[in-house]
């Protein structure tokens, strides 16, 4: 799976906007960015009487909206989606997914604190922090970074998590549910489904192979 | 894939309303349906000054937001995704996809129509015409429903459509490009894939099976 990198921190920390510096400095090394935002209140996105919104209502469980330049879906779960099952299903093909928010998640975390709105940190090391980035002195285990160095969060996190992007990996899912699997089974099934296709007019180098099979009522 | 059927129509023919009254009538015959619009001319989905929007303008290729009951996610594409990719990619759950648009498209197409806005139907039986919701006199070679019968349209395409939905399905896709596959190749494929993951554990009849490698650069 891609690594996950989520910025955390108190209501009006600061965090979209850190964002929005930190994410063109990943562009711009040459990574391919996903992000994705947690909104506990809810959100609105497909506003009362427009055509989603109306189709949505009449039954629709995934409303897409497709125009030469963009694609958007909107669906809806009975339980809220976890990050890694979003990882998996919808940003295959990036680098690397950022996350706002998540604080109760596993993956790692970078808070942005700022000392005259909250006393202390969120989070600390037991929550898998990996740095702060505040402008102020704090007494931390983990590296500190200025507002002003979104360079320097963007190194960090490529040395720490985007060296081996380009090592194969497989994920498997069953009814969308995450398969563990150790190393050397991971190997051999992947092997098997390239030595498979590989044997088969067009298949030709590619960089990723997606398959998705839905089982019969007497599989 | 799941099956595609697509309504079509004139500007303001009523496509949306139809299928306000359409998706209903499926939904309680019970299948999972998808909706798609087509909007030739872009849309406006995350407004100027939103988080979403700063995330996506900072450079995130998708941007995805969740809350515990709904997951939406807005990506930038070069080219317009085709039906077919999205169908793929986004709705395997599902049972069937109706899109409103979509008259290239080489999906079967229901035309709304009105006589009082338009001359004739813009769809023909070689644009894969095969049905037509009108309650005007139309001289056409496919089978007619008028608006007040959603229900005789989603008998209609239940039973051309649906009657084969249990049947299972591989779906193998290179760089997210379909692969063509003959279907005694597709047996052999599904039959070793599922061979292989039925052997470990974890493995308990699944109803659906997805599977996604990356290949590393010596592949």
């Amino acid at each position: 799976m891609l690594p996950i990198v989520s910025i955390v921190g108190a209501s009006n920390s600061g965090k979209t906007t850190f964002l929005e510096k930190l994410i063109p400095e990943l562009v711009a090394k040459g990574y391919r960015v996903g992000a994705v935002k947690h909104d506990v209140h809810g959100f609105e996105i497909d506003r009362e009487g427009k055509d989603t919104w109306r189709l949505r209502k009449a039954g629709a469980e995934v409303i897409a909206i497709v125009s030469p330049d963009q694609f958007a879906s909107i669906r809806h779960t009975d339980a809220e989606m976890t990050l890694q099952e979003i990882a998996a299903r919808f940003f295959w093909t990036e680098d690397i997914l950022i996350t706002e928010g998540f604080k109760r998640a596993h993956f790692p975390k970078i808070e942005v604190f700022r000392s005259a709105r909250e006393p202390k940190p969120i989070c600390s090391q037991a929550d898998n922090l990996i740095a702060l980035v505040s402008d102020d002195e704090v007494n931390a285990q983990v590296p500190r970074f200025s507002f002003a160095d979104p360079r320097g969060v963007a190194d960090f996190i490529e040395n720490r998590y985007l060296g081996e992007r380009k090592k194969r990996k497989m994920l498997v899912q069953l009814d969308g549910k995450q398969m563990p699997m150790k190393d050397f089974v991971e190997d051999f099934v992947m092997g098997g489904i390239k030595g498979m296709l590989a044997s088969l007019r067009g298949y030709d180098k590619p960089r990723t192979i997606s398959i998705h099979i839905r089982l019969g009522e007497d599989d």
